[in-house]
């Protein structure tokens, strides 16, 4: 649902509930619809008559729930129709249509705080920024790209903050993610939480004294798990700006040459050595590097990119490179599984309304499409032209290759031949796409790899699947962590 | 999850949730687990140390939320267990374990009730018993078969009470079901609820002084929307035989040359004719009622015959024929769609397990197959020899044909060109079973469904799917009456 | 709310949300009433319009909340009225009544079930039965009473369960309690719980290898925290009659002159006479056992005793006696404060109805009475003549005397200067009574006691408060076992 | 309990749920407490070790609960501290404790938003401020006078914003307040939410092309009900500030000579004319203008006024005055009753430890007393020199005097003789007083109004109760409207 303000999309549910009279009474489907939905949203009613309705959605599509969905942190909301509203007749002049809402409001943070934050970061001997979802959101693009350029800083996106500044920036130092969590000694987050995806901002994944400036729209965000140095409350875009503005006082750059830079720039070398040598492995079944480093070779600049998975898309994170804000969409935070698709299609809406020619590629792990697969029928019967990649490898984080299945299988016992983490071997995903009318296309080797990407690339006309087979115990390369967040504190 | 006693399948969802120690500070998929399955459970907890899980559940797999899931009216229970209990160490001493619970206890009805509902069906004019879900889980057939055989009394199922009687019984009404209901004096009701799917008991469905014997295990569902003359709460096997041996006291059977079952067995003729000349149209493509014959004509006895969809349910349910209890699993009271599948997996494995050879036919609408069809990887990964039959007819409830899709899909705006309730046409959805090495086959005639229908029965090694391509118009028979539930009382 | 069946009495809470056009706006006290009652109700809902009272209500006081609290396990249910409704104007021929509902349907256990408990039970060498507030519920006392003494058997009843059978009947081995629950073989639970109020049924309260036989209503409950010998699922006054049929069956009786009654009398004499002692007891302040040994004394046969506190109701209940069932009311298995006068009051209403002259004595800890004292306006508003006992140790669990309080006092800091456990030695509680018209004595004597009580009593047309001061670190006399509830297992 | 930071008072609730072994069984008083309290908080949850404490509630009383409780808009939050683990042990190593939180962020409006919220100021016509219970809690008494000084606004303060001007102030249109809200035409909204207590900002309370400027730190509550015509998201202090520096950038005021001044002055004029004469009335019993006027004669200029009841609340609002912020507490947005007692200990606490000799005067209605009256023992528990007002008027809105009620109860039926508003005259609440040592005053003319009111303010050792004796029929002046959120729209 399109906001007259296109930078804000509200999340807004439309549910149905069983008609009003018969509730109590064993109606179809009856379910209390707006309590059920209260853990899962920021406002969930049910309008009390159709009168009601632009009261509870302010005017067809701008309304409270609408209101509250885009304003302060964003979130779904839920309005519950009861069925029998869809016949039901009303005096068109008893209903007292709303305006449409107005952009979110925007507030910055307090002025003796933006100039403690820049004191800090003109004080750090090895700072870096951590560019979140939440800056994509607030379109604070121009500014965060303008602050680590004019200062020099290196930064670093979290999975959906990718984008905001360009993947391939200099300044990037995604590749030495551990390293530069784990020495900075100020931390400054644009809308990003220090949740498990940052290891909850403790040791040993950072120092222990590191400095925090936590830039956020939500108050009760800033302090979670540490205690910041500094803490700026507002709008991300409107704060960095502030931030800009401060540091512009004086002359300070971050010193390029410094040994932190140093530092940073030997591991993003070695690790980008190591990512290429896997990458570059002429062995079949392909590696996850390899099939990652032809696909970004084509990934058209403003291409969407969904994703899912769970190597797929933390590997794939680390390869494909994203250009634009708020063109990377995955499993969140809360990594649910089941939404690429979905992703995919509304991302596909998008483009075909607003810039007819962008492509939508969407990486799933073959584990992850099988929540959403069914949904190729979307795709096709919209005839969206999305590029789905599976990257297969029989399982979820580790599967079997044929002849260990095969093995396996001999087991009498139902429950025991299929190991519980192995998908089958040798799944055709592709004919999924072939079964609707779509191209699919069934890839082993590089060089099909790069040739099926051509092709989906080439056609604008139709969706494709290509079904990428990789070798079933293709893994990471060696981490300098184990998953902190697997561990005790 | 088997049960010492074979009779009762505990329904017991077992999930996990975050690490405790990473509680509030954003773990992974954190969230109050237990809080938000609350609604949708009879029993939902989560231990408090590995050393309560016995108690929470029982004994592995006889516990609290087993018993309470098993025990009063069925239901599903959740127990919650955070991340950290997997890899946690206990002494083995320090838990105390708990032999597995006792069968369900059974409770009967008052005396002076039996003999008042004995008194009121001999009085009966118009009589007529419903056999629902409750008498299939109470394992009431043979007592129920009795009293239906050994009394002459017309009866009708509902959907999943199918086959506590068979359906193809002389005294099954089932071709007259609008005509029973309307003119019945006295219904007796096993374990069937006055909800939606029996029209809430109500006119003009109903007499409005027609006598409700309810017969129940559970004493809040008595007296749901009508007074009835008697209620009988207890176990529905052990209150039918209460009834058999009261009945039995006098020599009274109800007149099988009675002016009702006169009137009963025409409607049924005439909707049997009608429903037979529907089938035996050759016109193509093929409608509904034509499909379901030729299944129906092949369908093993015993097979499990698990379905959902709209009319492919609703119509599907009129001719397929259960000759055994607790054989059909449909869409239930909710009607909740996406279960189809899942169904067919549970009932294929325990028919593995226990009567190898037993076959599962899953009749799926091709809107119902889309919310889960992805499970056929499944199917195939376990190798299991389920037959899939895809009732396609492009749409929700009616679709389009292949022209009319064509001229609409010129439209050019993106929302406009597919009607909300139209699915794709010519769907392959049989190349779903082939992408995963399964059998797949595409028919259009009745020769071709007869044809692919024998083969994937005479195969007992694989599963298959065959893709039926029907009328996208195709729709029931006329009704007496329009759909009740969706109209004002 | 009183039901035709004069047995029944449906717990139903009508509560008042906010106009529903106000909904969402912040209206005045706006809040979801219906989904805040969710957890503490068997049943929530909100009529969709006026007409649809009668069927979320059933007939202005029987309805579906009316049935469903009745039905099954008793329980409250809560409708939600909003504000708008109290004007709303309504074509009375548009509102379809439901008749009354019927009362709760009865069941009976299965007679397998009855056969194998009378076997446990005539087999038993130390047995029990503990009689619960189920079989109060029940209506039960009949039959009950007829088991314990036509086959000499001793019993215990819960803290409601007391009056089903009367408190002086000499099978009763109240007396012996812990005795009797320790060294049982067989016992057989009439409607209670196996919760904390019974330890649990776990050692070492009980024999490891004691045989509970249940009988209970509610299915869920049988099997609770031990595994039941026998299990007797259905309406628990049927139920005893079965076993009384089943029993008379064969000439068994309990041996009257067994060790087991000889243990369990002498026990009882034992505890009797110390608590005697601690009656008699001529030091002041008074101690528990005197205060309750005067008022014993004097309690009318027929009254109604309501009772809350910590020591106040666990002592109290051990001296004062209930003759009928039903006529004890107080904390229940959830212990909740401040029940006392609500209770008194709706006792007071029921005899003021029902047979005018019977008393209602209401027994409160200063404490408890602390969370309701003001219901005294209610109490003299509607001239209700209860009687109030506040049994005053100016704590909590136990106070401090005068002196030691002023000494404590001295401490400057204002929240160290009270003990959190104690309340203000001295208060007047009576003159709360005489605030408000009613009449209100001070009692430090067992003469002052005995007089006052027997003044309340003769006047039938007023409420009275007695304040009787005891002395503040009055307690229990010693116990045979700490605390088991609140021990590890 | 106190923070660091005097501004911020977190409002926390700390639970006690059963013994986390005994989760399941029936334990003393489980309860899901932490899903219970979900609707009513900001954040609810409970530790999951002793070790976690500090994490959730972040160094003994600054944590995660806390933070959340007074960051953003302030609310309540709830910890869950199971009954074991206060007997629990812990080896204090493994305790990391958090520092406290910092204060709570501030943020600011966007500039240009000020800039648009100046110029409407300075082109209205008939302008009103309205300062509501944010303002007060943000601090902001020093910038908002500024702002009503320096431009020579007319303001407003709701119910909990009183005081944050001093109500006496010259610009304080209170007594107009009617006729300020409904031909206003720019509102400048100062943390005051348009709910009931505004009449939802709508005709025909307001002009229907009013102006409103809405300052919340809340961004969701920023164009509730109306479409705001500026607003200003931040904390309210701060962009009050931005405020005055954008107005002082021209030499604009509003002029005190307006036709704007000149109808409010004339409409405040013959209020408190009107009110006046209401209170000088010499016939008793007293009406509530009486009383108030005699009590604001004397009330210390620095007292915290607690209230709370219905014409006891609402025509003491407009009488007594408050000269400081946050020394005003009341029912809230909520109308609870109850929560009078509680409040007036609380902030007798504060005073005791802040600055001795600062008096509480809570003024009650007697059927808000009734709530929580038993709170006297509290307070002279802990020797709080609290002085309580009981307005009596023997009912809720409106009682019976002592005739009519006489004969009124000569009717029988138990539930007829009391109407369901009126409570029983002549009760002598100040016996509650001395009932536990306070002093108690029992007063019907203005003299000895007058008389108690000036011992009790004199005795600063005691507490003491003042039950005024009013007209039972005694109700607010005439009214322009009639209570609009009672109506429908």
């Amino acid at each position: 649902m399109a906001n007259a303000n296109v930078n804000c999309w509200p999340l807004l549910l439309i549910g149905g509930s069983s008609e009003r009279n018969q509730e109590t009474m064993g109606a179809f489907q009856e379910f209390p619809q707006v309590e059920a939905c209260r853990l899962y949203t920021k406002f969930s009613a049910r309008p009390s008559s159709i009168e009601a309705i632009p009261f509870v959605i302010e005017k067809v599509r701008y309304l409270r729930a609408v209101r509250t969905s885009i304003y302060g942190r964003p979130g779904a909301c839920y309005v519950d129709i009861p069925a029998d509203f869809v016949n039901l007749q009303v005096n068109v002049n008893s209903i007292k249509y709303m305006e449409c809402c107005m952009s979110p409001p925007v507030s910055m943070a307090e002025t003796s705080a933006v100039r403690m934050a820049a004191s800090v970061i003109r004080n750090a001997k090895q700072p870096l920024l951590i560019i979140g979802k939440g800056a994509a959101y607030a379109h604070a693009e121009e500014n965060i790209k303008k602050l680590v350029e004019q200062y020099k800083l290196p930064f670093l996106p979290t999975p959906m903050g990718k984008g905001v500044v360009p993947d391939n920036h200099p300044n990037c130092v995604g590749a030495a993610r551990s390293r530069a969590l784990q020495f900075a000694d100020v931390i400054v987050l644009f809308g990003a939480r220090l949740n498990w995806i940052l290891h909850f901002g403790l040791p040993p994944r950072y120092q222990p004294d590191v400095k925090f400036i936590q830039v956020d729209i939500c108050a009760e965000e800033l302090g979670n798990n540490v205690k910041p140095a500094v803490t700026l409350l507002g709008d991300i875009s409107a704060v960095s700006k502030q931030l800009l503005e401060e540091l512009d006082k004086t002359a300070w750059e971050y010193p390029p040459e410094s040994k932190w830079w140093k530092t940073l720039r030997e591991k993003m070398k070695s690790n980008e050595a190591a990512s290429k040598e896997l990458a570059s492995k002429k062995s079949l079944p392909m590696n996850y590097y390899t099939v990652f480093y032809h696909v970004q070779e084509q990934l058209p600049r403003d291409c969407f990119v969904v994703s899912e998975g769970a190597n797929t898309m933390d590997i794939g994170r680390t390869v494909l490179q994203n250009y634009l804000p708020r063109h990377r969409l995955d499993a969140g935070t809360f990594r649910t599984m089941g939404v690429g698709l979905g992703f995919a299609i509304a991302a596909a809406m998008v483009a075909k309304d607003r810039s007819p020619g962008q492509r939508v590629i969407c990486v799933e792990g073959d584990s992850a499409f099988g929540f959403s697969g069914m949904e190729v029928e979307t795709i096709c019967r919209y005839n969206l032209p999305i590029i789905l990649l599976v990257v297969n490898n029989n399982g979820i984080y580790q599967g079997f290759d044929m002849n260990t299945w095969k093995e396996t299988s001999k087991f009498r016992d139902p429950t025991a031949v299929v190991p519980p983490m192995c998908l089958l071997p040798n799944s055709h995903y592709e004919q999924i796409m072939t079964a609707f009318g779509g191209k699919g296309y069934f890839v082993e080797t590089p060089e099909e790899l790069q040739k099926s990407l051509r092709q989906s690339l080439a056609d604008t006309t139709k969706p494709s699947l290509i079904n990428i087979m990789i070798e079933p115990q293709a893994t990471r390369k060696a981490q300098d962590f184990h998953w902190l967040t697997r561990s005790n504190m």
